[in-house]
């Protein structure tokens, strides 16, 4: 694996010095850095040049300069350089991700080491498909990846880890592991039989049973671990060849969903209900989006209530695990959030973990622990020191002024470990451009569930380097750009996965939420009220606006809806940019329930109607910081005062009808 | 839509120019344009600088020039330009793609347009996943998908067309997309038996039944249009809301697999074997990835033979289609391919389109047809010309000097248009950089069975400005990035999807692989022999060495093996670089069995052994051209003589058994 750099070591950082480096890592709201940026392109963009000069100089030149004095050559030329201006004309028209007026969606800034490090490699355009096509990007991938791993507490010797197009990707993956492990131990049942090989595997109860003899709902009910120790065992008892063949003839990757229905219920009696996945209720929604496409079902993803503050409820997780359990109805995987799409919302996994401990022990169910942490993955950064060891939540909070993290947040990233799988988009929080997600597997052995050779790679058990750096064989997808990973790899260089680099970086983010939630109280706003949520988990807030001509829920949403169409791109010339969202029931009765009561207007219909939510996702570090010019915080609070002020004048505060009409 | 540069016209550009302009698309060799391309990017780098600077000035500097004097400022950038200077010099061990050396893997040069494209808009970073973040490269992106379906003849009012991380991604949703429209009949006739409502369908017999009296084989073999034709019916039956419950209730996508096999069985007596996928048996390894994950089952694709010229065999996937209609085993999806990955072979489409007609009215079988023109797609432009009508085989050849295309080419191409879905790989013979794939549709209702809405987007029936401008709604992935789109859009911008640009570069990249496979002959590898394939239908060229001394094929197979060795990445300094890959039985016997006679050696494991074949893809447009400095071909050739006489005088030509020692 190739270490460019490694020299200069880390020890030119310091935690101290975070603050002023914060400064150096993003081209700026203005800009600023511009001459830095502009140099580093432009050294790339030279250096590539020379190494193409310096391939086999003998060769000659291919394009003369007789050739780029022809009529069709300035053609081309002229034609490149009029659509490219009519490009960058068009892209006028863009969103200011950069600007802190900008606290709108899931996209911010992107480091300048990403930025270049992304254009560097792309002159290149390795593929990192296989080491073959990209000798420098692969091993850069397999890095970085692995730095995600070891900083949400992975063993990496253990793990598999690599990047991906995105989050909707790298969860279709995970699930698509969780499912080949969940259903592995039917497959060697039904192999070791096949084979006439005895396969001893530790049960929940903690015995030793031979899988022959196990029921279906024992096998489905497996540690995934003691499932991958069985796997390596039976390939230990006969040939790779002679296993693989016993294993494909009983595996629903090979023979697909329909026939794996019937052989299981002509092989053990009974086929059982369809397997579940339990997804907190607030998941992004292309949860669903996996669940049809791997055949699993969009109603087989059973939707687990969340509390006031958006977190997966550890009881009500308890309640719908009792409730398989009696119907013997298998779950397959439970995906936790770390960093909930709407609310940023850090879902309580140290809790989920020890659910599920209780689960395998009280109801013998055991199942995939996925937490999708695409958004919130890299604020595992914050619990980590320059050395890498892990920091309290008393020593994070004695290095800034914040009530944040809570014991209880830092306790549910340390649990990140104790998931099977991680999925972490380097698009969102790790500041680099699109596109980049991760998947973390903890055991690679699961890998193998889902592997495919081509005919192009000699057959190999994928243990020798060749097939180690064939990243192809073990994911989703194929052709896949190396400029992405040489953008996050670059990026984790320059800011370090700790208390000096992202940790900070992200905890500057808290600040600048917390500091816009604490700006949103009625002194600042009246006459208009306003009923936020819980607290943020990370650096997403959200929140209601409401006055006292409104009268009900019907009305206050409508409200809100028109102060969010003011403050969107879809305005003109909109002084600050959000987002909102609406919270339905009754997925998310646990966090509206509560806001009921503060909302003071007749609620009945709450049920039907859900609750229109603003919403604001701070990504800018600079917005923490009340000594910054301007104050986006406060110039914000004014925005948003303005533009309630104007919905309301524009509908006449007696009309509510005519309220709805204009928004 | 965003029209940038429209002014300019294509009036610039002619066919009698191409040639000249070729030399301005690219960076060159040698980096001849570098010149252009540096302007450019600086260009486009600085023009968002003062974007950003221009937005909103009052707001002021928000890194100030004392921030830039700190001593954590410094440290910063010390670390970001040294770590970039380590990135650049690793860079450096990467494949020289650009090279006319590097005639290996599907990738080579990317325009000068797509790289600057990629870089203007990746600083502005934007994500494609909703014009909301994106409203610029949305827009580019629909367009630049529009005009590949243009390109092959697609209705682009009718279709439905967007662009994705890679081939992998598009083949998974083009399936995700068949199952959904297969299966569509039976939620429809469960549905409207609910519903109470008569669904009248036209059947292959050309009669017209009432869906719910249909067996569930006939529900099953509905033509693909009849069916979203009575999709829409419904929908105009009853509310949205009362048809979507009811197909929910009955749908695949919903209930998942395990449910949906038992419904079948409950509801129509027999579930029918399960579903399979026919797939030429020259398909990229993906598509068993694809139906692995998709839970149809490895095991449910059958392999339809190919020819000599490694086109998949219409009499053969007539045999087949029979075989299916005597078992009742419906046929979900038929994979052609245009430009398979090892030979590039185009398959004959217009006779698989006959061999689906017949189908129909013989065997009352339907099924969706996609083409996999992942390669071969963008050569559709050779058929255009510049005002986009189709030129004949004879126009085509009127320009140049090569025996290429043939009519019968020339109608497998016009036959995409008969596709029901066709997946192109911009970021391959669209010269573009990773990642860049596209999927197109060509009944636009189709997205509609698997779309699904956000709960930050407003419900909607998808037909309105917002609904379309979403496109994360109707595809797989989530965020993805609209630098992707901007490359593409401008790449077709500068370099037209007719024979002026693509089709002019394409053609010369087939002038090249001819011109190597004419150069592949015994008079110049004397005293090595060499075994040709079928001409090339695109720029791949496959080839295998042999030697008086070699006696039986595992010797031919090593020997070509250990050549590959010496020419390709693995070697110490290659002077030039191909790719091996091997023909294996059963898959490719229609290939393999006539090369037998003229290896002349003992062949009797041929079966086992399959055949060893060197490799060439010729994506470099100046490889045809004999006056070039140096020429490539004459130089490979030597290069190649060299490396099969190094191998065999390393293994001495006596013992064979020293010669596979050392392969």
């Amino acid at each position: 694996m190739p270490e460019p750099g490694t020299q200069s070591g880390c020890s030119s950082m310091d935690v101290a010095g975070a603050d002023e480096s914060l400064h150096a890592w993003f081209l700026g709201p203005r800009a600023e850095n511009a001459d830095i940026l502009e140099r580093l392109v432009l050294e790339s963009l030279r250096d590539h040049v020379f190494w193409r000069r310096n391939f086999h100089p003998e060769d000659g030149f291919t394009i003369h300069e007789a050739d780029r004095r022809s009529r069709g050559y300035d053609a081309a030329n002229a034609r490149l350089t009029q659509e490219l201006f009519g490009l960058l004309a068009a892209l006028k028209r863009d969103v200011p991700f950069f600007s802190g007026r900008y606290q709108g969606h899931m996209v911010g800034e992107q480091t300048i080491a990403a930025q270049v490090g992304y254009f560097a490699a792309m002159l290149y355009n390795p593929n990192n498909v296989a080491a073959e096509v990209s000798p420098v990007t692969t091993g850069l991938e397999l890095e970085a990846a692995d730095q995600l791993a070891a900083m949400i507490g992975y063993d990496t010797a253990r793990s598999w880890s690599h990047l991906c197009a995105g989050g909707t990707i790298a969860n279709l993956e995970a699930l698509w592991i969780a499912r080949g492990v969940r259903y592995l131990p039917v497959a060697l049942a039904l192999a070791a039989r096949d084979l006439g090989i005895a396969l001893p595997v530790r049960t929940p109860a903690g015995g030793t049973e031979d899988m022959r003899e196990l029921s279906l709902w024992s096998l489905l009910n497996l540690d995934g671990t003691d499932t991958l120790d069985a796997y390596q065992l039976l390939h230990e008892s006969a040939t790779h060849r002679d296993v693989e063949v016993a294993l494909d003839a009983h595996s629903l990757a090979t023979i697909g969903y329909q026939d794996y229905t019937r052989q299981l219920a002509a092989a053990f009696g009974d086929a059982l209900p369809a397997g579940v996945i339990l997804v907190a209720s607030t998941a992004h929604y292309s949860w669903e989006k996996i669940a049809r496409a791997l055949g699993i079902g969009a109603r087989r993803m059973v939707a687990v209530p969340v509390d006031a503050h958006c977190r997966m409820d550890p009881d009500a997780l308890w309640g719908v695990l009792s409730r398989c359990a009696a119907e013997q109805r298998p779950v397959l995987a439970v995906v936790s959030v770390c960093g909930t799409t709407e609310e940023g919302a850090v879902d309580r996994l140290d809790l989920v973990t020890q659910v599920r401990e209780r689960a395998a022990v009280e109801l013998g169910v055991a199942f995939h622990l996925h937490s999708d942490a695409c958004y919130g993955g890299y604020a595992a950064s914050v619990t980590r020191g320059a050395d890498g060891a892990r920091l309290s939540a008393a020593a994070i909070r004695s290095k800034h002024a914040l009530d944040w993290p809570s014991p209880a947040w830092v306790a549910s990233i340390e649990a990140l470990s104790q998931a099977d799988s991680v999925t972490i988009d380097p698009h969102k929080l790790g500041y680099v451009p699109y596109p980049a997600g991760a998947l973390l597997v903890r055991d690679r052995r699961a890998r193998a569930l889902v592997s495919l050779d081509p005919p192009y790679l000699a057959p190999s058990d994928g243990a020798d380097r060749v097939g180690e750096a064939f990243i192809g064989r073990w994911i989703l997808e194929g052709s896949k750009p190396g400029a992405a990973a040489a953008a996050v790899w670059l990026s984790h260089r320059v800011v370090p996965l700790d208390e000096r680099g992202y940790g900070h970086l992200i905890t500057r983010t808290v600040e600048g939420a917390y500091r816009l939630y604490s700006a949103l109280r009625e002194e600042a706003l009246a006459p208009f009220g306003v009923v936020r949520l819980a607290p943020p988990d990370l650096n997403i807030v959200n929140w209601m606006m409401t006055h006292p001509a409104l009268r009900t829920l019907a009305e206050v949403n409508a409200f809100n809806d028109a102060i969010h169409a003011r403050l969107s791109p879809g305005a003109a010339d909109p002084p600050y940019f959000i987002t909102r969202t609406r919270l339905d029931s009754p997925a998310h009765d646990g966090v509206i329930e509560p806001l009921l009561k503060q909302l003071d207007v007749d609620a009945s219909e709450w049920r039907n109607e859900g609750l229109v939510v603003l919403r604001a996702v701070v990504m800018d570090p600079f917005l923490g910081d009340a000594s910054a010019t301007p104050d986006h915080v406060a110039g914000f609070v004014a925005a948003l005062r303005s533009a309630a002020a104007d919905v309301l004048s524009v509908a006449g505060t007696s009309s509510t009808s005519a309220l709805r009409v204009r928004c």
